[in-house]
């Protein structure tokens, strides 16, 4: 039976972006002990968070749907950047913002580009709406934005993607690097900015905002510093057009309440950032330490995880299997060059004081 | 300047379904003192729900991503409604929902059906993705179901949407009358049946959930007697074919954890509900009352809302504007006929009170 869908959906696979911790979980009938392999935070919400959640459970406005402009959280992240409010979309994460972006600027046959082995959420919304994707390879374990301005140019591109710092690698470019991209943009090309990963470090990664280019949305999240993966909180920075289109299409009834209170109170708890980021700071270098305890080399990190060399494929692949065995979650990244290193989660001291108890063994073992 | 969005981004107007009650609370500097606009709930939370955020916001999980196959929960919904779990999608609202449904179906020029009056955020996605909406009208206030038919029969329209309570008016028809439709349904044509209301009566209006059918989905949500509307949780059942569409373009990761949770102990709480259904009942009576104490015709509601008749649009809209000045957020019907009654949701006893307190001098003044 052929049901009527419209033929790019006929003609789309079956395939999902990432498999989540809980099927493995249901598929060996056990529970992960170290839960290190999704990007989560291992460092709770901000104490404002939780409190804004608890006392919102208590009002009759438990029941209310979200305030549909994102107001008051609009207002906090306007001041926070200084922009206009109207130059911030917020959605539930930055992966239906990619999906409405690309919504946005691809029909079927319009090229886009990004690099093999970043973000594949981004690829998904893209082959969702028939676009046409080009990769370039990372370049020493970074993305490289020479590259990827050459591809946005040959292919005219309509749209290009960068995750500054990069995930899975780790991996990051000044600020200025990546402002020269932007000045190198074509006309035709708007660039995705990920800056999912920009609250762990105090470098100077980002280019200042500036909203009145058209050609740039920068993506931010409170799933990452701040702890609130399943609270769904992601927002876009761009010219006051692109929120426009946003705006046409967007689900203005997404948000949900809870978390966008928990985001309002979460925005100005500056200490709570600064302890999550000492702690990340500390998580890397822990596991910086075991790698090099173990003789396998790593790669310098901007985010709450660390890419360690396990210098083939097989063996990257061989050691994550076995440390599911031993009930540890962990991704790696899964195209070539790429896929020699596994990607090491900061976790709780529980967790990594776990990891480090098998991982020698399992090396050993390999 | 114009921005390289696709033509049909930039056709769309920038218009949006619903306008808040904070918004108007913003332009007027006072903050409502009843809401019984949006049909929210008045009667909160299951206590199971509020204990499973709670015990979630203290530990580890409070950080993570939801499940995205959303499984624990499409096994509880998949034994409450005697179907398999591939053949239940749960994601961030019967709104994202009938987005995704029509993306499914729905190319430039594809014809869809609707009533004029009815939902209108399933024509803010038809219109997203560029579908041509067709509208039948309303007959003695309710949605027609022979017109419907007739309708995709002329328009050979690929979808067409019915909502089964009603939303405006909250009329209903009976399970056998839905059934008879569903199965006069012309071959090309897919049936949105949208039953966010169906859990406020006993009465028998759903038809038996038959997922052998691909023609039909059925909507499903826990926005409105489970009083969750903004934790975003609904979910579709159908086909398993539909379902595996479904899983092609969601957003996999699009739930919210805490709510997921929270629906889940929610499914199972019968005792909760049928207080709710009780209170609700209780609260349309009131307002039955109310109406015929001031001389005003009402509609039978099978919801949580109740339409009351002014007789012309010029006095539902008059009074729709006082009771906003004295701080009582209410919405009516926007299209003729349907558009000189009121749409009264059921509030608080202390919101109905209120309502109670100005309603009769209002309509003096009118």
């Amino acid at each position: 039976m052929s049901l009527p869908f419209t033929p790019l959906v006929q003609s789309l696979p079956a395939s999902t972006p990432f498999v989540g911790p809980e099927t493995l979980e249901r598929q060996r009938g056990e529970q992960f002990r170290a839960r290190i392999g999704a990007n989560e935070s291992a460092f709770g919400i901000s104490p404002n968070a939780t409190r804004a959640i608890t006392d919102a459970l208590n009002t009759p406005g438990v029941s209310w749907y979200a305030d549909p402009e994102n107001y008051d959280l609009r207002c906090a992240l306007a001041e926070k950047h200084g922009v206009h409010i109207d130059e911030i979309c917020v959605d539930a994460g930055i992966d239906s913002l990619l999906g409405l972006t690309v919504r946005l600027f691809v029909e079927p046959g319009t090229a886009v580009v990004t690099s093999a082995g970043a973000y594949p959420t981004f690829n998904y919304h893209v082959a969702g709406f028939g676009g046409e994707l080009n990769t370039v390879n990372y370049r020493d374990n970074k993305e490289d934005p020479d590259a990827l301005l050459a591809a946005t140019k040959s292919h005219n591109a309509k749209l290009c993607y960068l995750a500054n710092p990069d995930n899975p690698m780790g991996t990051s470019h000044p600020d200025h690097v990546v402002q020269a991209m932007i000045d190198g943009l074509p006309d035709h090309c708007t660039l995705c900015l990920d800056e999912a990963y920009i609250d762990f470090t105090d470098a100077p990664l980002a280019p200042a905002i500036d909203t009145t280019n058209s050609q740039v949305i920068r993506f931010r999240t409170f799933s990452k510093a701040y702890g609130m993966a399943g609270m769904r909180v992601g927002y876009a920075i761009a010219h006051k057009d692109i929120i426009t289109a946003f705006n046409k299409v967007r689900n203005h009834f997404a948000m949900n309440r809870l978390s966008q209170l928990a985001a309002l109170a979460s925005v100005k708890d500056d200490a709570f950032l600064t302890t999550v980021r000492k702690q990340v700071k500390e998580g890397r270098q822990r596991i910086e330490q075991m790698a090099d305890s173990l003789q396998l080399s790593w790669l310098p990190s901007a985010t709450n995880f660390v890419a360690v060399d396990l210098e083939t494929t097989e063996r990257a692949q061989q050691l994550l299997k076995l440390l599911q065995h031993k009930n540890v979650f962990m991704r790696m990244p899964g195209v070539a060059p790429l896929n020699r290193y596994i990607r090491v989660g900061v976790g709780t001291v529980d967790e990594q004081a776990y990891l480090e108890e098998v991982l020698g063994e399992l090396l050993h073992g390999l």
